[in-house]
C-alpha cells in the first residue's frame, strides 16, 4: 500500500466527495440510540484486539516502536473506545437540564425549557506520530467524535499510513456488524498538505482534532478561522513540561529522583508529549548530585530507533540549537554510538541567566533530551517559570516544607499548565474522568478542552435548548420519565 | 460625561495599563472564596438597585428605551447577578472529579488525579446597544465572569457610556463593600475602535465577551485569532430567528399567531436578536389570512425612537435594500408618521423562489420588520431553511399533525439553532439552567457555549487536573470531606 500525494485539484475533489458522505452519515448516525452507539465503540475495541500480531507488526515496521509499549498503547486504546461506550450507555454525559413551565407566572408565563448536549457534525481528525493507536485512527479523537454522535474523516498519518489502514478497516467491520449508518467513519490517505487543507476548509467539516506538533497544529488552527464559517480547531501541539526541584526535596530523594527521571526522560525514546524537557533546580551540591545520578544513568542508556526519519532529524536540529546556545553545557549523553534514526539520550544545563535570554531554549526538544536549569534563588526560579509558556503539564518536586514555604512557586506552576504533578514524573497519561490533557496556548489551542479523559467528548458536542416540546417530540434524555435514569438538573437540582 | 476617543497609541498605553492591573487582580481574585465571590455579585445588585431612578433616566435619555422596559430589564440584570451569586454560593458548577490512587494496579500504579474548573483570567467585554443593562455593564457577560473568578475589564457602549459610567460605579461600590481585590472590575471609555483593539490584543487578556453586530464581532474575533497566542472570544453577532409555519396551524391558529407575532416583531421597535425575522410558510389562503391580520396590526402600530442614529440608519439601509430586491412585496407598514431617528413598522413577502436567489434577504435586519416568505411546497421549504446560516433561534408553528407529516422540516429547523421553540415566539429569554442563547456561526463564533443562562459561566474556565496532591493543598472542592457538600464524580459515580 503506498500512500498517495495529490494536487490541489485532487484534493479538493477528494475532500468534497468525503464530506458529502460525512455529512449525509451525520443525518443518520444523530438518530442512531445510545445504547447502539456503545455497542460500536465496544466491536470497534473487538475487531482491533482480533487484527492480533498483524496490526503489531505492521506498526513496529512503521513506527520502530517495540512490541510491549505496542501492545499496552493497543490495550489503552480499546479501554479508551469501551470506556466511551460506557459514558455514553450510562447517559448522563450529555448535561440534561429541565425548567418545566410555570404558566401563572406574572408579567409573563414561562415556557417549558429542556436543554442537552448534541453532535456537531462530521469532525476531521488528524492523528499523532508518537501514539499509532491511542492518538490515532481510533484513538481519543475518533473515539470521543463518534461517542458524542459525529461521523469521522480520519487523515492518516503518513508515517504509519498502513497500520492506520489496518485499523480503519477493524472500524468499518464493527460499524457494519453493528449497522451503524454509511460513511459513518471514513478514512483518507495522502503525503502532502493539501488534502488535509481541504478537509478543513471544506463546508461541512464542523471541528478537528489534532494531535502533533505546533507548525502542523497552528496551521491547521489558522485555515480553520479564516474559513467563511470557522469551526472549533483542538489541537494539541507539544510541552516542556516544566519540573520544578525544590530544595528539601532535593537534599532527601535526589537519588531517587534520578531514577525516576530517568525513564520519564528517555523511555520511547522520549518521543512522549508530556516528557519532561526542563528540569528547574537550585544552584547547589544536591543539584549537581542529582545531575550526576541521572547522567551517568543517560550514559548507560542505549539509543533506539526513532519514529520517523523526520522527527530524528528534527531531534538532532534542535539539539544542536540548543547545545549552540550561549551557558548550554552538555551534562552527559549515551555512552553507545547512535545508528542511523536513532536517538541520542542527552541531558544538558545551562544557568537561568542564560536561560532566560535563550528563546530557543523555551520550547519542545521532541526526543530524549532534558535541560537542567541553574537558580541562584527563588526569585529566580520565578523568573523562570514566569518565562514560560502554556503547558501541557507541570511538575512539583518538594517535601511539605518545601510547598508550603514556596506558595509563589506552587502557584505559577498550577497557572502554567492542564496538570499539575507534585512528586511525580508528567510522563503516563491515565484515561479517567479526572484526567485533564490540555493546556494554555500553545500546548493546545484551547484550554478549556482536554484531549485525553471522558470529557474530551465536549470538544464535538453543542448545548440545544428545547422550549414547549410536546411530549412525543423530546429526546429521551430530556423525557419527564427520564427512562435512561441519567442525572439532570430539574428546577435547579440534580436528580436521577 | 464625555466619552474621548482615542488615537491607537493613546489606547495602547490605556489597555496596558488596565491590563497589568486586570492581571496583578486576578492572582488576588482566584483566592477569593465562592462565598466571598458571591456577596460581592449579590451587592451589584444592589447597589444598582439604589441607583434608582437616576439609572433608568440615564438610560432613558441615552437608549430611548421606555422606563417600564428599562425596568423590567433592570429586574432580570440583578435577577441574572442573583442567579449566579447562589450558583457558584452552590458549588457543583466546578465540575469536581476526583480518582483515587490504586498504589497496586498492575503493571503500574494508579495515581490520585482530581479535576476541577479554575478561571481563565482577565476577560474584556463589550456591550450591547440594544440591552444597556441585560447585556451591558454588569450584564451577563461580566456576571458570568465574575462568578467563574475572572476580573473583567468592561469597554463602555459609546451609545450609552453614562449608563455603564452610573453602573460601573455601582460594581465598584459593590466591590469595596465586600472587600474584593482592587481592579477586579475596571471600566474604560472610548469611542473609536482602537481602544477595544488595544485591550483585545494585549496579552494578559486571556477571554472576550461580545454581543453586537456581525461586523464587530468578526473583528474582534479575527483579531483574536491572529494574536500570537489566540485567546477564546464568544462573540453574539445577530440572527434572522426564522419560524417556519406548518399548514394545519396555521388554517386552525392564523389569527392568533397574527396577534402574537406583531408584539414579537414590533415590541422594542424590533430591536431584539431574537426577533423574528423571517417568517417562512406555505403560499394558500391561510397564509394570505395571517399575512392580512400581522399586517393590519403593524399598519395601525406606532413608530417609535430606535435605540442610536446609527442602528436606525443602518434600519433604513436594510429595510431599503431589501425592498429592492427582485419579487420583495412590502406588504404593510406603519400607518403613522416616522418622526426622526423612529423606526417604520414593516412587513414584507417573497416567493421562495426569489428568496433563495437573493443572499441580501438572508441576514438580519435590526428593527421592526419581517419578510414572510412563500412556499409552493415542502421541497421549497426545506430549500429555503438550507439556504440559512446558524441561528440563535429556530421556530415551528405546528399541531402536531404538522410535526409528525413533516420531520425533516422539524429535524432541519433544530439543526440550524441554539434554542428550538415550539408554538410560541423567539422574543423573551428565560434566564434559567436549561437556557441556551447560542448557535452556529454567525449567530456566535462558538456554539459550544451560551451568553445566557448559568452555563455562560463555561466560556470562562479551563479544566485543571492535579495529581498526588498532598490533602492541605487541595481546594475545597476537591477535599475528600467535600465541606461544601457539592456533586461530584468519584471514581466515575455522581456523588455528594
Amino acid at each position: 500500500m503506498n500512500t498517495p500525494s495529490q494536487t490541489e485539484d485532487q484534493s479538493s475533489l477528494i475532500a468534497d466527495a468525503v464530506m458529502q458522505k460525512a455529512e449525509s452519515a451525520a443525518a443518520a448516525f444523530r438518530k442512531v440510540s445510545a445504547l447502539k452507539k456503545a455497542a460500536f465503540l465496544d466491536a470497534i475495541a473487538v475487531e482491533i484486539e482480533l487484527l492480533g500480531k498483524t496490526l503489531i507488526s505492521c506498526a513496529n515496521r512503521e513506527t520502530h516502536l517495540p512490541d510491549d509499549r505496542l501492545l499496552s498503547e493497543r490495550s489503552r486504546t480499546t479501554a479508551q473506545l469501551r470506556a466511551f461506550a460506557e459514558c455514553i450507555r450510562e447517559g448522563s454525559w450529555v448535561e440534561a437540564s429541565i425548567d418545566t413551565a410555570i404558566p401563572d407566572r406574572m408579567p409573563t408565563p414561562k415556557p417549558d425549557l429542556r436543554k442537552m448536549l448534541v453532535p456537531l457534525g462530521p469532525v476531521v481528525v488528524f492523528g499523532a506520530a508518537n501514539f499509532p493507536f491511542a492518538y490515532s485512527t481510533a484513538g481519543g479523537d475518533t473515539a470521543s467524535a463518534l461517542a458524542a454522535g459525529c461521523p469521522v474523516v480520519v487523515k492518516a498519518h503518513p508515517e504509519h499510513a498502513d497500520t492506520s489502514e489496518l485499523v480503519s478497516g477493524a472500524i468499518h467491520r464493527a460499524a457494519k456488524k453493528t449497522e451503524m449508518p454509511p460513511y459513518v467513519f471514513q478514512h483518507v490517505r495522502g503525503t502532502g498538505f493539501e488534502l488535509g487543507q481541504a478537509l478543513v476548509m471544506h463546508p461541512h467539516t464542523r471541528a478537528v482534532g489534532f494531535t502533533g506538533s505546533f507548525a502542523g497544529g497552528k496551521a491547521l488552527f489558522d485555515l480553520a478561522q479564516k474559513r467563511e464559517k470557522p469551526i472549533p480547531v483542538f489541537a494539541e501541539m507539544g510541552s516542556v513540561n516544566p519540573v520544578c526541584m525544590l530544595p528539601e526535596a532535593m537534599a532527601m530523594q535526589w537519588e531517587s529522583f534520578a531514577a525516576q527521571y530517568l525513564g520519564s526522560v528517555t523511555s520511547g525514546m522520549g518521543q512522549f508529549c508530556t516528557k519532561p524537557g526542563l528540569q528547574i533546580g537550585f544552584d547547589n551540591a544536591d543539584l549537581e548530585k542529582y545531575m550526576g545520578a541521572l547522567g551517568k544513568a543517560i550514559t548507560g542508556t542505549k539509543p533506539a530507533v526513532m519514529l520517523n526519519p523526520g522527527i530524528a532529524a528534527n531531534f538532532y536540529k534542535r539539539r544542536t540549537e540548543s547545545l549552540a546556545q550561549k551557558g548550554v553545557q552538555l551534562e552527559a549523553k549515551t555512552g553507545f554510538e547512535s545508528g542511523e534514526r536513532e536517538g541520542t539520550p542527552s541531558l544538558a544545563s545551562v544557568s537561568a541567566e542564560h536561560f532566560l535570554n535563550e528563546p530557543a531554549l523555551h520550547t519542545e526538544v521532541f526526543g530524549p533530551w532534558s535541560l537542567i536549569i541553574r537558580c541562584r534563588d527563588k526569585e529566580e526560579m520565578l523568573s523562570v517559570i514566569g518565562k514560560l509558556e502554556g503547558q501541557l503539564t507541570a511538575t512539583l518536586l518538594g517535601t511539605d516544607r518545601d510547598l508550603e514555604e514556596n506558595p509563589e512557586i506552587v502557584e505559577a506552576m498550577c497557572r502554567l499548565a492542564g496538570r499539575i504533578i507534585i512528586n511525580g514524573v508528567p510522563t503516563g497519561v491515565e484515561v479517567c474522568p479526572s484526567m485533564v490533557h490540555g493546556g494554555s496556548f500553545p500546548a493546545t489551542t484551547d484550554s478549556r478542552f482536554t484531549a485525553v479523559g471522558l470529557s474530551a467528548i465536549k470538544r464535538f458536542v453543542r448545548p440545544v435548548c428545547l422550549q414547549n416540546f410536546p411530549k412525543h417530540l423530546l429526546p429521551e434524555a430530556l423525557q419527564d420519565e427520564n427512562p435512561g435514569k441519567i442525572l439532570r438538573m430539574v428546577n435547579g437540582e440534580f436528580k436521577r
